[in-house]
């Protein structure tokens, strides 16, 4: 069972009946009338990150798990609230640092810091709100139709790979140039920001897969009320992932699993017509991996066209 | 040295400079094209309260906290998002609990929840952002005009009361009704959203008393480049509070302290002039507790006209 997604269907949607809120099933609120699109994510030492992980790239990466929900809604990044609880003998060249990496990251993806609140608290615990701006139009909807192809952006598998060398989770044989990129896909994920913008207008959906493609496909299915299918193979995949996974023989279980119910990937995941895509494609990385079609749940295929079945469902908190 | 205060000039300052933020000087930020103000804040356990704390209290108290900030910008409640880290093994009842003070107080208040972020922690964290509606006009002013005069809301005292007898941290002889009294002041502070409405377009400043009088004052004096001067003995307090700290013997210093430099109170402080008065006091339980004049820093009275000396200046987090 997926406890978030119970937790939240329960205990929250009830007190979510409202316009904005798109009944939770969207990566932010949307206050239409104020043109504003609104998301808010954590950062949790011990789950999210150790606290021996740079402050520079805690702090960038917390801004863009936010940007990366900007880019699924199709809005432009604004400005940002911030919560910050540390420990009292945090040393101020952890504050130095941290908002080093703010200012880069404020820089890059022009974001604006409003305001927020401080306290102490044994351990780091960091959370941001992030409002974007929308013109008459964002990815309001959750649903796919039939028919639909199934699209994602870049490669994916990278993060998972990145997360678990990061942390010494697995044994791997690779040249520290490999690793460094991995590790970099982990801690400084690439918000869509342009590929979210250019969707407006021609996507079903849109989403970003932070939990693994698997979880967020299947409950993208579930709100349809359709079948997602998915094509192992046409998985984008990076030189890297496919040199690492290859040296070290990781098994044909464990890559799957790495491509397909891992999360941090934070590319994007949308729905949109076969006749559309030639309207965005053009300097765009994006692969078609699939189609929308009557029935429930999602099947996912080998080159061979047999059905996978997979355990590991994807990222839950919970 | 007030070290939150250090913290927040001297590393996020410069990160605020836009005009949204009100130079992080206010008790929100203020989206004037949007007429929408925006505070967030934070609720910790073991810092703001013990984990067998009433999970509907904490609840609703996270909200009040929040909507003192909307109180305080003199705007109207609109919604909210969530940020709930919680540990593995918290019971269902909790989050029943939790959700019921929520539910509670978002009907009383007429919020909306608009969305938010759920994962797990060894300890309860908890954050909220709030959104306000504006008119044409909100307190976004953050100093006095010289001879302004100083008021405030309620009463101050009892909420500190409240939570040294909640948390044992003072053995007090008083009433049942009396505890509960207290302790319901530290828990369920009250938004002075009318108030705050009704001082729109005729004060200097408005801010509320979350750290004690005698911080917020000081520093509303410093940004002002004024000498704001108060009178012990226009500062009201409860029935209740004259009762348990007479009945209690407490010593004036501590009785001082508890009414000039505690927080939780939530009260609101404003500078007005004193022709504009008559216009909002009606019905409305507002003191006037001194002036501002020429100079610098703060005077406190006593009953004779003697300064007081404050050591405890009020509550920072560092």
């Amino acid at each position: 069972m997926d406890k978030e997604k119970y937790i939240i269907d329960k205990y929250f949607k009830p007190l979510s009946k409202n316009k904005e809120s798109l009944n939770l099933e969207n990566d932010a609120a949307y206050l239409k009338n104020k043109k504003l699109i609104i998301s808010t994510d954590m950062m949790i030492e011990g789950q999210h990150f150790k606290k021996d992980f740079s402050p520079v790239l805690i702090a960038r990466k917390l801004l863009r798990i936010n940007l990366s929900d900007v880019a699924a809604m199709g809005a432009e990044p604004y400005g940002f609230f911030l919560n910050i609880a540390i420990p009292k003998n945090l040393t101020d060249k952890w504050l130095v640092d941290f908002t080093k990496g703010l200012k880069r990251d404020m820089s890059l993806f022009n974001l604006k810091l409003f305001g927020g609140d401080l306290s102490h608290a044994p351990r780091i615990f960091l959370s941001a709100t992030i409002l974007g701006k929308t013109k008459n139009h964002c990815h309001e909807r959750n649903f796919s139709k039939e028919n639909s192809d199934i699209f994602i952006s870049g490669n994916l598998g990278d993060a998972t790979l990145g997360f678990m060398l990061k942390n010494n989770l697995l044994s791997l044989n690779c040249s520290n140039l490999e690793k460094n990129y991995l590790v970099e896909k982990f801690m400084l994920p690439q918000p869509r920001l342009e590929i979210g913008k250019k969707l407006n207008g021609h996507v079903d959906f849109c989403t970003d897969i932070s939990d693994g493609l698997v979880r967020e496909l299947s409950i993208i299915a579930d709100q349809s009320n359709l079948q997602a299918n998915i094509f192992l193979n046409k998985i984008p995949i990076s030189n890297v992932f496919y040199n690492v996974v290859n040296n070290n023989k990781l098994k044909k279980r464990k890559v799957q699993e790495l491509i397909l119910s891992s999360g941090e990937d934070y590319e994007l995941l949308f729905g949109m017509s076969n006749k559309k895509v030639r309207l965005i494609e053009k300097k765009t990385k994006i692969s078609k991996i699939g189609f929308f079609s009557k029935g429930r749940g999602l099947n996912i295929f080998d080159g061979k066209g047999k059905k996978i079945n997979i355990k590991k469902r994807g990222f839950s908190h919970f």
